[in-house]
């Protein structure tokens, strides 16, 4: 066991340290601006913000089809740019760059008991999603590649690393985040205190269900991209499934059962939500109108994310630079980290 | 998947290139010596040697005992070097200070599936050895850590990041190397020809027990250091057991079951053999007197070993400089390989 003196927890006053990181799934949509990044984007002033695109994560279950991670990475920093995270506020940086998560990942992983990993239930729901599992069986675990066995340790080397004090996590998430605790505690009681554990900040994200009612998802052919034109919102919008009971015009519905209410939730004033309840389920508002007035404010909240897509696209070499500037800050801050845990190991 | 072009597999003509590594174990004792170590100086002046320290490797076992790690790597760097490791003819460098074996080790995990691991006898034998798993059940081997249970992926990375063409294994390593080819092969068939499946280079270690008879291993106080003097060497061979059958100086034995005879087999001359066998079976020689025959060989081959390393200890910058050396150098070869590597998978 390495010397047990106090290194420094790394631990600073000020604005409390925040990591997250979304794997690069392309153009995003409006279910992702309303739930992850307008998260996000509300930390920017308040926190020391470190969000980062999730490259080597693709690969856990995404490895068989890998030539658009680049592009999908590109694509969704741009979506980020464009919805506000502005990246002299937030070190916007792409995993891969930052070699050091992958040294942590690999020192952690000699600390962790697989049992620590077969028992956690997101990862057993989501290899039970992919058809890679049949049962909930804890051997039905071995049959998985070893790198999406043990993502929650990549997970823990991503917050870890810039010993974060907070990460934004979803409900569905809080096993992570604590399996995250418990191996920077395993680390600290073998190595001496150098790996702070982070506390959950529980993200509420709004339900927004695609334009079929179905949950929004690209693969669905269902989703409103950040990146679509006024007209294509509106389209799509204006098909939107709505309460099946009102087949007809003067059928009267529901709210509650219809889709697309769920964005007049998120959208409208409380006066326009009270006179389209009024106006549903009395049928003295037809479902288009009623989409109309939800759709305006969609698109009034889309044109300056449409203005700064334009002005990002007008400069050729943003991008690159943004990545480069933040994949340094990010570096500089995990590399002193792992001066800390190399020592602390007693590797050097 | 990523683009199937073939990317060149860096096969290069000229010597094959090697890699091997030793854990670092602090000072080698005559069966390293006589095993690996002078395995790899028959190499060096045939193959393009890249010899490394796997003190990574170390912590796959032996993670809660880490402060002697360093300077177990440096004790072992000097024995390599007294041994007659030209720093100039293999690149002698260590692991850890080699990040891309940790990308590269991140990347094949996700290849990897669980059983392959599992399955492997060598790991199962080693954590039954531990007393980590306590059957042959596959079920136990849930249980160990997961960088141990990983570690032939990381063995893989150290190989196949320099393009090794030849390993030089023991018998009971093959199991290792088909899984390295495994992975390569794996790995190809996904991203395109990038990683050579490298070729077992079969080494035959001499039997060399310690001087109580069991297997020789610094643990058991038992072995023979490089390091020790010509005094201590001929203290320690002198009461190294025989036959036990010679308990008396008049009593014949027989060479086929004394430890010591495994070291006259390895140092002495045919006829002192012949001669020795014949004093053995017939009491005609004393085992002090045939033992102080093998120990003037030992001696004469240590003594080479003892006049280098006073000379590496007379320059306290030599070993930095011999490994800052030679971390340079693999890097370089590792950072091209990986630049290969995440082009075909399509990280950039």
């Amino acid at each position: 066991m390495a010397d047990k003196k106090k290194q420094g927890a790394g631990l600073k006053s000020g604005p409390p340290r925040v990591v997250s990181g979304m794997r690069p799934t392309g153009s995003l949509h409006i279910g992702h601006l309303l739930g992850a990044l307008r998260g996000w984007l509300a930390l920017l002033d308040d926190a020391d913000c470190y969000f980062f695109i999730a490259d080597w994560h693709a690969l856990t279950t995404g490895y068989e089809k890998t030539d658009d991670i680049a592009a999908s990475g590109r694509d969704m920093l741009v979506d980020w740019l464009a919805a506000g995270l502005d990246p002299e506020k937030a070190v916007l940086f792409r995993q891969s760059a930052v070699k050091e998560h992958a040294e942590l990942h690999l020192l952690l992983s000699m600390i962790v008991p697989t049992p620590w990993l077969i028992r956690n239930p997101t990862i057993k729901e989501q290899a039970r999603e992919l058809g890679l599992i049949q049962s909930d069986d804890e051997a039905e675990m071995n049959k998985i590649n070893y790198g999406l066995l043990g993502y929650p340790i990549l997970q823990s080397a991503d917050v870890l690393i810039y010993r974060a004090q907070r990460v934004p996590v979803g409900i569905d998430q809080v096993p992570h985040l604590e399996l995250m605790r418990e191996v920077a505690r395993r680390f600290n009681r073998l190595y001496g205190q150098v790996l702070p554990e982070p506390q959950a900040l529980l993200t509420e994200s709004p339900k927004i269900p695609g334009t079929d009612g179905r949950k929004m998802g690209k693969s669905y052919g269902n989703a409103v991209f950040l990146s679509d034109s006024a007209e294509e919102v509106d389209k799509k919008l204006s098909r939107m499934m709505t309460d099946p009971r009102r087949a007809r015009r003067t059928d009267p519905g529901d709210p509650a059962d219809c889709p697309a209410f769920n964005l007049h939730k998120v959208y409208c004033t409380d006066d326009e939500i009270a006179a389209v309840t009024e106006g549903c389920k009395t049928a003295g508002i037809g479902c288009l109108d009623c989409k109309k007035i939800m759709i305006k404010h969609v698109n009034a909240d889309l044109d300056p994310i449409r203005e700064r897509r334009a002005e990002i696209a007008s400069r050729p070499d943003y991008l690159s630079d943004v990545l480069e500037h933040g994949n340094k800050r990010a570096t500089e801050v995990a590399a002193a980290t792992m001066a800390d845990v190399r020592a602390a190991i007693g590797l050097e």
